[in-house]
């Protein structure tokens, strides 16, 4: 008899920890350009991410799921919402758009109107809200890394983040600002105003020293928010 | 006996009268860009089509809607079909979308990649679609109206409606091309290789004769799928 | 013996006068766009700059004369310097140019690659200097006078005004920084990030507080140089 | 007596056959962008004029010599005139110019405007001829070598073609019109609508096909000019 009891016990306590475990494990995802598709490669920022939160033993609180796409405006990521991010049933979106909306105006006349941007942005973040999910916003970082304002398209991704920055804070949606993070960070170690090789390989894509920087500061974000 | 089965046809001969009735006022919503936001203007292809359904006597049959929003591209009304489309239940939806897809390349930086053209575009279908609704097609008419190809955006108009109509045939769907309509007209009318005045008043935007031939083969193709 | 003395004497006032006269009035030809252009026209800078020297009682010194043609580029007035320029025979040339270099790129795919502005810029003062004309240089001042650097096009004036900043001064030539002084101005004067009408009322073209900063400027490097 | 007669006689063959060889060797400078660049390599459009020429055994008539530079528009050519084509004193300058001037639009946003291209061109010209050079004006081919007019870019460069046949039938100047060959090219032999491959290996670029075509033609210009 007393067997059966300590077994039931047992069992209880197994199944509550299982319970715990599976209901523990934030699902996390990202969703965003070719930054992001490269994120989750081995040293992407993903990837840093990932491997920080194991050494932090807490790999069995956090599941991070990539879902970039290279070439990706927001209006884009409107469109596969629901079947790249809602289907997967995420406790946290961080979405990471912007460089291309911008880029690509002066590389193929395809970017995206900053009336529109907005437009689009708040209808991608209402649909993900209207889930109960939760929301990271992230600026576009840089085109090009000088940092005596003279990258071509500093005016527009300013623009941009300014819409981004003021938006999470009207909503009160948790914010990393990488805008600010990179032209800081190249005030402080790039004088001899490099075009890239700072913290990007391309003047776009993050080299080591981006990746780390951004998994850093996602990291941040995510601690204080879960 | 007989009075059950005389009440029985009644019964029969009422709802199906209710039910021609309910079915017989075809709500058609013309989807679009400023060309069908001025269309429902007096004077308009729309205000064109309804006298036209008007002297043949079928305004019981048909109930038009204008549903165009100036500068859009195919992926606005993506956007904004719930809203300004489906909550309408229409019988009917008439797609005219694509000059500004190609157009607000040159002009501002923000036109729609090709290949996206065709994603958004399939989508939008596809969404229609879903809900029973039955689809004209319509393909970008003119920016510009010489003759000679020789108007700067020729080339992608041609490409843009080229996917239209290769869509339209692959998924057996209605097209009224007036991309061909306005071409054919100004190859037999426009010998002087103006740039506006024929079909349009300002290169783009429909004037009297323009918005009669838009009318005439919207009523035609309306008439041989209703 | 005092007649002699006399003599000389008198001859070295007429010499000085002689010399006095006709290198008083200096002829300065003020070459650019539609900012110049407008430049002659009453409360334009130059007419300003011209009541300043008739204030001063200097009109006998100095002879202006506006060389500005809306939507001209640097290879514009490289084309029309002979005719436009050297054949006035001027003392001094100021070069205004660079806006529309940046700013057609976007608005209509018709801008000036960085490198060729700087040799088509190069060619321009070399083919000045070779007639011993003295030269002003003047940056670009703005397209939109938000002080955040979010206009569209500050990164590429910056850039553009950075090339002339150093041409300047490797070449020892005299420079009005117009973007520097627009930029300082709105960085005080412009708290509400208003995108014009602090010193444009267009974002590119000069209200009256923008004509007087510039005639300011302008007079201040003139009195320096002659 | 005799001897002197003789002598005379002499000088004459002698003064004869010099102005011969003076006048026999017609130095043609093809002056262009990219497409003349590589036309001067192995297989390149001006080698294999210069083979035909041997094979005609016209060696010692003409002299042929490229100035052409990758990326080149209409005002490269005009400010690079004196360096590289009216210092080597030619006897014919072949332009070909204006794929850059309309690629460049979309490219890069540095095209050249329409009203622009024509100034430069004329501009370009009439230096040509102040010198007593004759000249040979050739069409901008191809950018994309689809046959049913939806290359992106066809409009315009139809446009720009126009103008230079325009231009050239006013002026009496030989022209080698490479859009129109290029095009019935086409028409005739890409039936499946290739984008490249036909004449080009890139779209822009001339395959074995394409100098083959172009060398042709101008051989036949050159014969029926000299």
């Amino acid at each position: 008899m007393r067997i059966k009891i300590a077994f039931t016990v047992l069992l209880i306590i197994s199944l509550m920890s299982l319970s715990f475990i599976q209901k523990g494990r934030q699902k996390i995802v990202f969703f965003g350009d070719s930054i992001t598709e490269l994120g989750v490669k081995k040293g992407g920022y993903i990837d840093l991410l990932n491997n920080q939160i194991i050494r932090h033993g807490k790999s069995n609180q956090y599941e991070l799921m990539g879902a970039g796409i290279g070439g990706n405006k927001v209006y884009d990521l409107y469109l596969r919402l629901e079947r790249d991010v809602l289907s997967k049933e995420p406790d946290v979106v961080l979405v990471w758009i912007g460089v291309n909306d911008v880029w690509h105006k002066s590389l193929m006349g395809t970017g995206t109107d900053y009336d529109k941007f907005g437009i689009f942005y708040d209808a991608l973040v209402q649909k993900i809200q209207a889930k109960g999910i939760k929301l990271i916003l992230v600026t576009p970082a840089v085109i090009g890394e000088r940092s005596d304002h003279s990258n071509p398209q500093d005016g527009e991704l300013n623009l941009y983040a300014n819409w981004i920055r003021k938006y999470a804070t009207e909503k009160k949606i948790a914010l990393v600002d990488c805008r600010k993070l990179f032209i800081d960070y190249n005030a402080k170690y790039n004088p001899k105003q490099l075009d890239k090789g700072m913290l990007t390989y391309d003047r776009v894509h993050l080299n080591d020293a981006g990746n780390q920087l951004v998994a850093d500061a996602i990291w941040e974000s995510i601690q204080s928010m879960l």
